[in-house]
């Protein structure tokens, strides 16, 4: 079962984000690939990410990179944006397994996707202050132009369970307002809750703005890789194989619930670490 | 200098919280003992606390009582409620120098104000969960009533800065609906963000509701028990002496920018330190 890289074809993949949110990225990844056995980690006692600097963004994601390498994952998934755009760069440097993130393909997605050249990107205070999506878009097109906008209050909306609220509509009006006004036609959802609230989202900027969810295009990237490194797991796991392994630094039963809200697939538990360990 | 308990009374007071909120009560214990030397910590890397469970708050709340300590400070106060309400017990019992929190003071503020024998009690998930008010004040009067609601998003609204805000006068007449049908006479503003919009909480519950901050509370307290040790600073500490330092876990310069929103005392820096190492 090893291939040229010394890496096994059925180990697992490693999906992390600070809390729920990456599980809209897992999602993408079981229904793309379903033979393959996935470990996620949410951070759920640090969560959330997208206030806090990128050097705490940083040592976090380094902690949670050990861990996932003790199941010897043949490749890892940053599935958090703000992770994606403070840590993926330092993480890519310190590791010999292929290590992919959120921003890049929803990036391209994005320039794929847009007609008229405007793009609007929403995000954390993080991922956007830290200008990577305009970084990489501008790198891909030239002549496109790219909108950020940070908004802090989605994540705890969403967790509130306000998928579908006045509250929630005015909030999204008053953070696009700006973005609607410059005639965006695409919205990239630079945040893994923020397909959660897509409809909602979808509504307010109105029909002629394309939105764009990076999960989808993370997990074909994952895929397309795995594929050429000859790393795709060709058939799926045994019953009793525990294909899905969740663990989180806090709250497992509070995960658990969510997790369930939003996955079809029926998460019986998920266990608690001491991530600050590793 | 040094008293018969060992401890000198020209030590520095720590005080901590999960981040900014328990500035509220840092500005009391100024207000109300000017001559005392303060350290305040807020763990801005790991806030929010009132989402996470009892053994993360207590296991954050250990390493910044022992980060504290290094100052040599004569007493602690746990300026956060989540904190105190998950962590003070096991604090208290592994330490030789005195140590209050925040829920005790506002228990018996609350008993003292209320007419009708009706409390509300508003906090964050961990707080209430962990209905630690409803036994204060039960073991301080049987015959009151208390009704306690979590208010998950005060604190994400306060942080956005939507003091008076639409959005928050709705998001509080949900919160409060059930408080107002009971006929509650007194809310006791359980986390240390509240006092913050106080005027909109006020607002909505109507003139015939006290609410009780149990910032003020805690800082006589402390007052109270210092004089009673012979441990009260007597003179004002000299110019030079850094009389109030600040540390974080992280984004010292925001927090720099909120701490000065708040207090009119102008606080020029704050240090950021990794406390996991402690």
């Amino acid at each position: 079962m090893e291939t040229d890289n010394g890496l096994q074809r059925n180990a697992p993949i490693g999906v992390f984000d600070s809390g729920v949110g990456g599980l809209t990225v897992f999602r993408e990844i079981m229904r793309q690939i379903p033979n393959e056995k996935i470990i996620y980690f949410g951070d759920t006692a640090r969560v959330p990410y997208g206030s806090k600097s990128r050097e705490t963004v940083t040592r976090y994601s380094e902690q949670i990179v050990r861990f996932l390498r003790t199941f010897h994952v043949k490749t890892i998934v940053v599935a958090c944006n703000t992770a994606s755009a403070c840590a993926l760069d330092t993480l890519e440097q310190d590791i010999d397994i292929p290590i992919i993130g959120v921003v890049k393909p929803g990036a391209r997605a994005a320039v794929d996707v847009t007609k008229n050249g405007r793009i609007g990107v929403i995000g954390t205070e993080a991922t956007i202050g830290s200008q990577i999506y305009t970084e990489y878009i501008s790198k891909l097109n030239r002549n496109v132009t790219i909108y950020g906008r940070a908004c802090p209050l989605f994540v705890p909306l969403v967790e509130e369970g306000l998928l579908e609220d006045p509250v929630t509509d005015e909030i999204a009006r008053r953070y696009l307002a700006e973005l609607i006004d410059i005639d965006i036609d695409t919205l990239l959802l630079g945040c893994t809750h923020y397909p959660l609230i897509r409809s909602t989202l979808s509504r307010i900027v109105g029909d002629r703005v394309t939105l764009v969810n990076p999960a989808y295009e993370t997990a074909l990237e994952l895929k397309n890789m795995l594929r050429e490194m000859d790393l795709l797991n060709e058939d799926p796991p045994g019953l009793g194989a525990n294909q899905y392994r969740f663990y989180v630094s806090d709250k497992a039963d509070k995960f658990v619930r969510f997790a369930n809200s939003i996955i079809k697939y029926g998460i019986l538990s998920a266990k608690a670490v001491n991530i600050e360990e590793y």
